[in-house]
């Protein structure tokens, strides 16, 4: 399936701002792998495919959860997390993706995971950032994502994480992990002491 | 060892303000097992005991997580979270304290975790709001503790992940998840829904 089969496809099964969304998501996504070296290739199907099982179903997305592909706790947090998980095995299926770079770039935009890849980062930030996104203190991210990729996703981990908890969202442990993570990477050239 | 005795013993390994600090969590602890339901001598001696080995060295503390008692990827998060679980075991080898009880409330008293006991919940609140302590947020908190003890909880919980998370520390994974728990449990009775 050539590029233009799988827009073709990705904008069928979403509403018009989500589909706006996502061309702003492969823009920012080709920006950030041009400005830290990740495959523009991958970071464009990566970014196009990212939301596609979006507006699935709560059945629909369980059904592929419960096939045992995706990690089993899902079922027990936040629905917006599902899609991502359900995308990656959905686009491998349907669309014959199987580089696992754009698979998992697929699968933790909207968790994150510890050891994210560059593409990985990319996409999560991309996601984040577009230019259509209008979140308390997404100017700082946006800024920290012009001199390091590291501190931004670290940031806007921070940001999502803050906001889930004055909500009374649970949070996904993996999210949790990937910021502390991200602690470690962000500290290490400075080797800064975490004690307090 | 009696109640005299231990209470001696601990004396001598905390500075005056932290032995201060110890007094006023056992009154506020047996406050609050008299309003839950708890007994109140388990809740004196975990208060008591608590704090015990709050000021040994780094060296000291890991010698005795080393020995593999205590979960290992604590040497891995914060200074602050080892006492807890290095004087849960200590108070056993040093004093016989053999209740389970007792030891969960000392060992889990900084971090929390999820399935919190009635006494876990006890030492952790009152640890928090003892009427020396100075948090943002401190006043919201005692005044749910004299409603609801998990709500109580689940705001001291809350502001202590957000004040890591503001700081830059790292997370231990076991807070997280008693956070996560404890969300599930004050919204049980009202059966509200999680997705956003």
């Amino acid at each position: 399936m050539n590029r233009d089969e799988l827009a073709k496809a990705v904008r069928q099964e979403l509403p018009k701002n989500r589909w706006e969304h996502t061309l702003r998501v492969v823009d920012t996504a080709l920006e950030l792998a041009d400005r830290y070296g990740a495959d523009a290739e991958k970071a464009d199907r990566a970014a196009l495919l990212h939301d596609f099982c979006k507006y699935w179903s709560r059945e629909r997305m369980e059904a592929i959860i419960r096939r045992g592909g995706p990690p089993q706790d899902l079922l027990q947090h936040n629905l917006q997390l599902w899609h991502a998980f359900v995308g990656a095995e959905v686009v491998q299926e349907q669309f014959g993706i199987t580089d696992s770079e754009i698979l998992d770039a697929i699968r933790y935009h909207t968790s994150g995971r510890p050891h994210m890849s560059l593409l990985d980062k990319v996409i999560f930030l991309a996601d984040y950032i577009e230019p259509g996104r209008r979140f308390p203190g997404i100017s700082e991210v946006r800024e920290l994502a012009r001199e390091d990729l590291d501190k931004a996703v670290l940031k806007s981990l921070e940001n999502t994480l803050i906001f889930l908890i004055q909500r009374g969202h649970k949070v996904y442990p993996l999210t949790m992990a990937a910021r502390n993570d991200m602690v470690d990477r962000v500290r290490r050239p400075s080797s800064k002491e975490e004690s307090s």
